[in-house]
């Protein structure tokens, strides 16, 4: 992955970002994505969430046809919670991105437009200026690496570098994907956002396949804090322009690398973020209750700041994975902080205390010692900065 | 309740709390609260951890006769995930605190005495100091405030005040308790410690159904970062000294009552709390859907963080309750901070974001319009003395 990075690595692809005014900070906050062709395949996966934000009604009706020409993206503002005038926003977005590329050579309609928000729930969007953004938007966009990047700075909202990647397979095929946010896809700590994009010939069905496997072990392994967007997408384009049929099996592979390089990255960048951490479960009863108890652990306060404390605290790794809904004995329970062992047969082990946690990446391994399940979660700390940035986000 | 408060507010019982030096801090860290009877009925309620420390397994143990002398509580150390070892030693303890009683007069066994613990998980006991502090305690006894507020100081951790209530019921029967921690029961902070005296005359049995049901809507619905200690426990004794028998609606009143005041002294005393709050979820499926939504949003960080922003961001209560495993339409939720309307029917309401909660005590009530369930949880802020308190505890 050393070569051309985001969704303009995939050919057929063209993008754009740009300062629509949405953001009062006046950085970029509009972004589209658009597919050259020659074909529209789409898949996409969308917040568990009930409450659902408008661009997510929107993009998951659009979506149904397995087709997609576009996705416009703003930062700025969620458009949640913001009643059928919202929805009605979202589709004027939509519609306005396909008049514009029409008017622009490509007869497009506004059902092969998907609308993504991210920001503050609550409010209307400022549609004067996401109108004139949009016709701004579809007159910059280019090719390359330029396009692609503008279009990674215009989703941000906390994060603090954009997150691009791509995977280019030797028979001359591309996945390539940019996203923002930080948190677990349907969980998430600000909206998470991702679009990918490949040139590979693929079907919407194949697509679908490889985005719902590789979100279920990047994404959906992305816990910062357990919380929920009402806005999470994830959308995979395909142009077909590489006249490339990859099997479905090197599809998914390369559809999880580039996810998984997005995840890593969105961790790193997680809000107040000090410590990388990897909450491994093994010997559980199955991999279900292996994911059950890593969740349980990386969701819990009290390891979290203890991690943040660089403190080898165990005991409350064994006081949060007892509250997991799972199969367990406390006295077959070993753990081990970055290989050191500090908890065997459920009690601690001579040195414990003092295993050296300074360091940025943390591997939390917890083995259960019943069966033979695994499974972990890529989660953070809770910091200082955690509590600074998410008590100061809408004031 | 403006008399005698604590566990000698209930005529029979004697308590004690002194430093034995198992904090390193030299702080009082051993109580003992002892039943002259002439009854000795008793119940309890414990941790649903999984993992479970020495001395719950202990007094759950003892426990099943319903028949108590006394308790013996230490600070400065949980004896939790300390093995055989750990169980000897809580075995150890209730024995020398039998034998130190029988010396002082009274035949006691030690499956009449219970053992609680709180403090860092995963180191065994200094028992050394621990029983010469048993000898020492038992000498100290004394009836009245002095004894009952001795052994209040002597349980506290990070707590920054001792807890104590009682009610005085006209018929001439009381009810006293402490307590230590904030969490709820089960899920907790610290640990939560309580015991609770009365001399009314009762069985076993009639305080197991008050104790039950008082836990259930008083320190169950206490709920501060949803973490979950392996030490919680909670103990009613009766004396029967008062030689009065009231019916059990007024025992489960009035303990019920004494319940409620300790864990509104634990809601204000939690660790790094700058707010106190009330989430109430009204127009719920069902009551226990109402409640399962409560939690929900008590347990949210992006939720909590707000409110120590004094941010009446709405939005963030219902991404909360979205993700709540509960029937639920976005479309007819209502959100109100402090009795102001701030979200119906899914949207925000004029004026929303200006409402005021730079107040101490707020009141987040969630309707959502659906049927006739209801339910509230107490919870807090998630504030930075949170994030700085839980990284430096065992260091």
């Amino acid at each position: 992955m050393t070569r051309l990075q985001g969704v303009t690595a995939s050919s057929g692809f063209r993008a754009a970002g740009i300062a629509a005014g949405i953001k009062a900070s006046g950085k970029e906050d509009l972004a589209l994505v658009f597919n050259e062709g020659p074909e529209y395949e789409a898949a996409g996966v969308f917040t568990e969430n009930k409450v659902k934000a408008a661009p997510v009604l929107w993009s998951r009706q659009v979506l149904s046809t397995g087709r997609l020409r576009a996705v416009i993206l703003n930062s700025g503002g969620a458009n949640a919670c913001t009643g059928p005038g919202g929805f009605q926003d979202a589709h004027a977005t939509a519609e306005a991105v396909a008049e514009a590329i029409s008017g622009w050579g490509t007869e497009t309609g506004a059902i092969e437009v998907a609308v993504c928000s991210t920001g503050l729930i609550g409010d209307r969007l400022p549609m004067d200026k996401v109108l004139a953004g949009v016709t701004e938007v579809v007159h910059e966009m280019g090719g390359g690496i330029s396009g692609g990047t503008d279009a990674a700075h215009a989703i941000m909202t906390t994060d603090t570098v954009p997150k691009q990647s791509a995977f280019h397979h030797a028979d001359g095929w591309n996945v390539g994907g940019m996203a923002k946010g930080a948190g677990m896809l349907a969980p998430s700590l600000a909206t998470m956002l991702s679009v990918l994009t490949t040139d590979a010939k693929v079907t919407a069905a194949q697509l679908d396949e490889a985005l719902r496997a590789a979100a279920a072990i990047t994404f959906d392994r992305l816990d910062v804090d357990g919380a929920s967007s009402t806005n999470d997408t994830v959308l995979l384009l395909s142009s077909g322009a590489s006249e490339v049929e990859p099997t479905q099996a090197d599809l998914n592979e390369a559809v999880r690398l580039v996810c998984d390089d997005l995840a890593a990255q969105m961790q790193a960048d997680a809000e107040g973020v000090t410590k990388r951490v990897v909450v491994t479960v093994t010997g559980a009863a199955s991999d279900s209750e292996a994911l059950v108890a890593a969740r349980t652990i990386a969701r819990d306060s009290l390891v979290k700041t203890a991690l943040f404390g660089s403190d080898p605290n165990w005991g409350r790794v064994l006081a949060a994975v007892g509250i997991a809904p799972i199969e367990l004995d406390p006295d077959r329970i070993a753990v081990r902080f970055n290989g050191s062992p500090v908890c065997e047969h459920g009690m601690g082990v001579p040195g414990a205390r003092e295993v050296d946690l300074s360091v940025t990446d943390i591997d939390l391994t917890v083995d259960l010692g019943i069966g033979s399940g695994s499974a972990w979660i890529r989660t953070t700390d809770l910091s200082h900065a955690y509590v600074e940035e998410n008590s100061a986000y809408s004031s």
